[in-house]
């Protein structure tokens, strides 16, 4: 399996990351970094800089299209040529998957119209606005669209990529190499379990 | 806090990118990757390249010293730049932190001497050749040092510092905006609770 993760200025770094070394240590999945032109594309916190190996006109028939969010995503929904590619390589790919507001992105392309889909808690009722039906949950699989909520659950969506698609040995060998078994410190995690404060708190951070 | 991340050829991304991320977001941390000389380093799965952005002799005093593990480890490990470097770091540093088998380059740096370490569970008992003391656990403090079991443990070791350092309110709002609410399909990220074939074919993905 081919996945191609396009990166815009301004994605946020666990976004891509986290999938993409959970799909990379997968036998037979290779990942490929895109961008309009190949090149250093900075993340959203202006201090990781990650190189897009190809150009998007280059890689135009991935098995799967994975887009990340982050404060780029603004500017990201408004690129025609991210736009165009994101359109044509979802009529071919067995997944059209995103990350956070990257779920953005694929509403913008016109991929999300009557599909169930989520985001990051903080912008996911904006997805109504691309004709989705928004859904508070962690993973979201519709068709062949497959949709993330914030940051770090791109990790749980790549192992449900994985098992469905190259079976549930595979899912649980790559977690187990990865060592996921989540341990955070706090079960501060979830916008639905978080006073007004802290979401308050956390929304100021981006 | 100034964190700076040495990368090194053969480096598991979500290393070092998941504790980036996490402390990245927070106020008044920024995080610098650097490596021997500046420019594009390879990760392990040779499809991801991040940019180091300084020499690790122009950080010479980080707060924070971060080292990410991957399969380059071994090679890391016989640098005598890095481990001058890491050497150095840690006497001024407030924290020097590792995630995977970057703990092996902390005891290749004669770090780890006399406190207790964790690793990758493939790793770990390694350790003892430092003259630390293996813990399997997800993260470890002793002292000034902390350790982080395999790859995807840096994220919660990044939300311990972070609550060390900055406070349980920040480590809290940092984890809401990344939306670390971890929610894996399947139990098979501990290796302490994996049968020898899943063991097997995990370590058969490096």
């Amino acid at each position: 399996m081919h996945v191609v993760i396009p990166l815009y200025p301004g994605f946020t770094a666990l976004d891509a990351v986290g999938p993409y070394t959970v799909l990379a240590f997968a036998p037979g999945w290779t990942v490929t970094f895109a961008a309009p032109a190949p090149g250093p594309v900075l993340d959203d916190r202006e201090s990781l800089t990650l190189t897009a190996a190809a150009a998007l006109a280059d890689v135009p028939r991935p098995d799967v299209v994975l887009v990340p969010g982050g404060p780029g995503t603004a500017q990201a929904m408004g690129d025609p040529v991210l736009l165009d590619w994101i359109r044509a390589a979802h009529e071919h790919a067995a997944w059209t998957a995103s990350v956070c507001s990257g779920s953005l992105i694929l509403g913008a392309a016109g991929v999300l119209a009557g599909r169930r889909a989520t985001s990051h808690w903080g912008v996911v009722d904006g997805l109504a606005g691309f004709g989705a039906e928004p859904a508070r949950e962690r993973v979201v699989v519709d068709g062949t669209v497959v949709t993330a909520a914030g940051v770090s659950a791109g990790i749980d969506m790549a192992l449900e990529l994985l098992a469905r698609t190259s079976g549930a040995d595979t899912a649980r060998a790559v977690q187990l190499v990865v060592e996921y078994d989540p341990d955070p410190p706090f079960d501060s995690g979830n916008a639905e379990r978080a006073d007004a404060a802290l979401r308050e708190a956390a929304l100021g951070l981006i």
